[in-house]
C-alpha cells in the first residue's frame, strides 16, 4: 500500500480554466478513487490534436464539454492505489487509461462487431466519473476530467473498465501514445478497413493518426501507400512508416480525388481519412475505385455534415468510421504495447518533441504550427 | 434454325420518341445478332420505375440518355437466334436479358467482392451494343436500347455476357421480375446488408424493390422488419412478404429516424433505402443503431448527394450500396429462379397488374399512382 493510499494528492496539472486561452499550470487536489476506481500516477502523455480542438474550437465544431477541465487522453502511468471493488489492477502496476472503455459484459463488448462500449459513457463525455463528479479540484472548484481521463495532471483517477494494464517493462513514455493516436490510426487500416495485401491504400493527413495507418497499411502487406498533405514536411516521414509516394494536393491543378483516381488507373483500394475535414473526407471516398473501394473516417469532427455523391455509394464503395482504431480497449491496448515491444509496431518514431508539464503549451504551438508529430509531456 | 435467323423481324415496340412523351406502339426493324450477341422474342416484361424516371425524369436526377430509345430492362424471353461466337446459348431457350453484365473474365467477375462487371458497359450506358450502334430501328431510324436491354420491343438484341440462361420451365410471365427489381431488393438485404438472424431492419419505401428486400429480411431471419412508407397502401402486402410492422411517416409529429431509434431502443441493425431519395437515405442512415448499424441503399439517384452526419459514421454505422443486389447475374438469376421453383422465394405477389404491350403507359399511370407494384407486359 502506498503511503498516499486513501489521501487527498497535492500535485501539478495544465488546466484550461476557459476556451480559447493557454493552459496554465496549478496546485491541484486529486481525491482517492471511490467504487471501482483507480488512481494513477501519470508518467507520460501525448498531446493530441483533440486536445487543442477542445481548448481552441470549442463550440465551432465541437460539442460543448463544461470549463474549467484538464485536458489531455493519451497517456501512461503507474497505479498509485485503488478503490473499494476493484480487482484487476494493484498500486504499481503500468497500465494506460482510455477514453473508450471496455466492460467485458454489455451486449457491445460481448459483440465481435464492434468496440463502442459504453459503460459510464454519458458521464465521461461530460468530465465527470460514474458518481457524476470529478476526482481533481483546484481552489476548491472541481475540474472536470476530459473524456473521464485528465492526462496533463500528476495524477488522475478513473473507472477501472476505462484502464488498461500493460506488461512492467513498457517505456511509458512511448506505449502512452497508444491511448489514442498510434492505435486509430492503425487499427483503421488493420481493423477497419481490413486492407489486404497487394492493395492500393492512400492516407489522408500525415499527422501521427495518419502515419500510424501509413503504418498500418504496410504491416497489412499493401502494394502501394500513397501519402496526402498539404505539409510536403511530412513527407519524409511518412515514407519512413511505409509510404511509396505522397502527394501535395496544393501541386495538383485537379481536385485530389481526380488525380488519384487517375494515378491509380481507377481509384485506391482503401481511402483513410485522418485529417477530420468533411471536404477531405469526401474527397477520400471520392478517391476510392468503383466496385469495392472503401474509405475510412478516423479524423474526428462532431457537429459537421459531409456531402456523398449518391452514385459513389451505388457503384459499390463503402463508407466507413473507426473510433479509437476498432480496438477492444482494455483487451487490445496490452497486445498492441507487446507488438510494440516486439518491433511489429513503431512508436518512438512518432515523437519528435518530449517537453515538461510546465512548457505544455509549446507543444500546442508545434503541433498547429505542423513542427511536431507527437510532443510527450513527462509529469 | 429458327426461320427468322440471319433476317430482320419486323415486330412491334413502345418507342420513347422524346423526354416527358407518352411512349408510342410502333412497327420496328429488329436486326439479326452480330458477333457475340443474341436474338431474343421477349415474352414478358416488368415495368419499373426507373423506366419511367428515364422518360418523364430525364435530365432532372438523372444522366442524359439519348432518344429516341425503347426502354425496358426487366423482362424473360426466348432465344430466337444466336450471333457468331456464342457458345452459351441456343434457339428456344429460355433467357432473362441483363442490365449488368458478367463476363465472367475481368478483375471484377474473379473477385467475390462485387458484381459490378464493366463489359460493354460504356456502349450499353449509352444505350448501343459493342459496336456502339443498336439493333432496333424505327423508319430508318435508329432506336437506342435502354441499358443494352429495350424489353419493350417483342424482339431485342442483348451481348451474349449480358444473358442468363434459365430453366426451361420457368414460367416467363412471373420470372422477368427476376431481371431488375425483385432481385436488388432481395440481394441488398441477403447479399449487401447481409442481414442476420434475430435482428431488427427497417425499409424505407415498398414499391417492388422495397418489398424483396422485406422479403430478404425475412429469408435471413430477421427478427423484426418494419416497413416505411408514406402510402398506406403499401402496408398490407409489406405484411404479407414479412414486415412485423408498418410506419407512415406523415403520421408521425417527429422525423422518422427519431421515431425508429425510439422503437428500437437505439435504432435498426439494418436499414435498406428503396425509394432513391437523398433525404430518405440520410434518414435510413441515421435510424440504424450506433456501434454496427448498417444502411444499404438501393434506391436510385444519379446525380444527387446525400448529407452524412460524420459523427453518424465515427461512432460505428457503415453506409453501402447495392447494384442488382449484389447478385453476379449471369450465374446468380438461374439459382434465383431456382429458389422461386422451390417456394424459396416468392414473385407471384409482386404482380399487380397484367397488361398487354399497348397499354404499356397504363401501366406507368398505375405506377406513378402508387396503385401498382409490379405490372407484367406481354409482348
Amino acid at each position: 500500500m502506498s503511503t498516499t493510499a486513501g489521501q487527498v494528492i497535492k500535485c501539478k496539472a495544465a488546466v484550461a480554466w476557459e476556451p480559447g486561452k493557454p493552459l496554465s499550470i496549478q496546485d491541484v487536489e486529486v481525491a482517492p478513487p471511490r467504487v471501482h476506481e483507480v488512481r494513477i500516477k501519470i508518467v507520460a502523455t501525448g498531446v493530441c490534436h483533440t486536445d487543442w480542438e477542445y481548448l481552441y474550437e470549442s463550440g465551432k465544431g465541437m460539442k460543448f464539454r463544461p470549463f474549467p477541465l484538464v485536458l489531455g487522453h493519451e497517456a501512461a502511468g503507474i497505479v498509485e492505489s485503488v478503490g473499494p471493488e476493484v480487482t484487476k489492477f494493484s498500486p504499481g502496476d503500468k497500465v494506460i487509461p482510455l477514453f473508450l472503455p471496455q466492460c467485458g459484459e454489455c451486449e457491445r463488448c460481448l459483440s465481435p462487431k464492434t468496440n463502442h462500449c459504453r459503460k459510464n459513457w454519458e458521464n465521461t463525455q461530460m468530465g465527470v466519473l460514474a458518481d457524476a463528479t470529478s476526482r481533481i479540484s483546484c481552489k476548491n472548484q472541481q475540474l472536470y476530467q476530459f473524456l473521464g481521463v485528465s492526462s496533463f495532471c500528476q495524477y488522475t483517477v478513473v473507472p477501472d473498465t476505462s484502464l488498461a494494464k500493460i506488461r512492467s517493462d513498457a517505456p511509458l513514455d512511448k506505449v502512452c501514445l497508444l491511448g489514442c493516436g498510434v492505435s486509430t490510426g492503425y487499427g483503421a487500416a488493420v481493423n477497419t478497413a481490413k486492407v489486404e495485401k497487394d492493395s492500393t491504400c492512400a492516407v489522408f493527413g500525415l499527422g501521427a493518426v495518419g502515419l500510424a495507418a501509413v503504418m498500418g497499411c504496410q504491416v497489412a502487406g499493401a502494394k502501394r501507400i500513397i501519402g496526402v498533405d498539404i505539409n510536403p514536411d511530412k513527407f519524409e516521414k511518412a515514407k519512413f512508416f511505409g509510404a511509396t509516394e505522397c502527394i501535395n494536393p496544393d501541386d495538383q491543378s485537379k481536385p485530389i480525388q481526380e488525380v488519384l483516381v487517375e494515378e491509380t488507373c481507377g481509384g485506391v483500394d482503401y481511402a483513410l481519412e485522418c485529417v477530420g475535414s468533411p471536404a477531405v473526407m469526401n474527397a477520400a471516398l471520392e478517391s476510392t475505385v468503383e466496385a469495392w473501394g472503401t474509405c475510412v473516417i478516423a479524423g474526428w469532427s462532431e457537429t459537421e455534415s459531409m456531402s456523398v455523391m449518391v452514385e459513389k455509394i451505388l457503384m459499390g464503395r463503402t463508407l466507413k468510421g473507426t473510433y479509437f482504431g476498432g480496438w477492444k480497449s482494455v483487451q487490445d491496448v496490452p497486445k498492441l504495447v507487446d507488438d510494440y515491444m516486439n518491433q511489429k509496431l513503431k512508436l518512438d518514431e512518432f515523437i519528435t518533441h518530449k517537453l515538461p508539464l510546465d512548457q505544455i503549451n509549446v507543444a500546442f504551438d508545434l503541433l498547429k504550427g505542423g513542427k511536431s508529430i507527437r510532443t510527450v509531456i513527462s509529469l
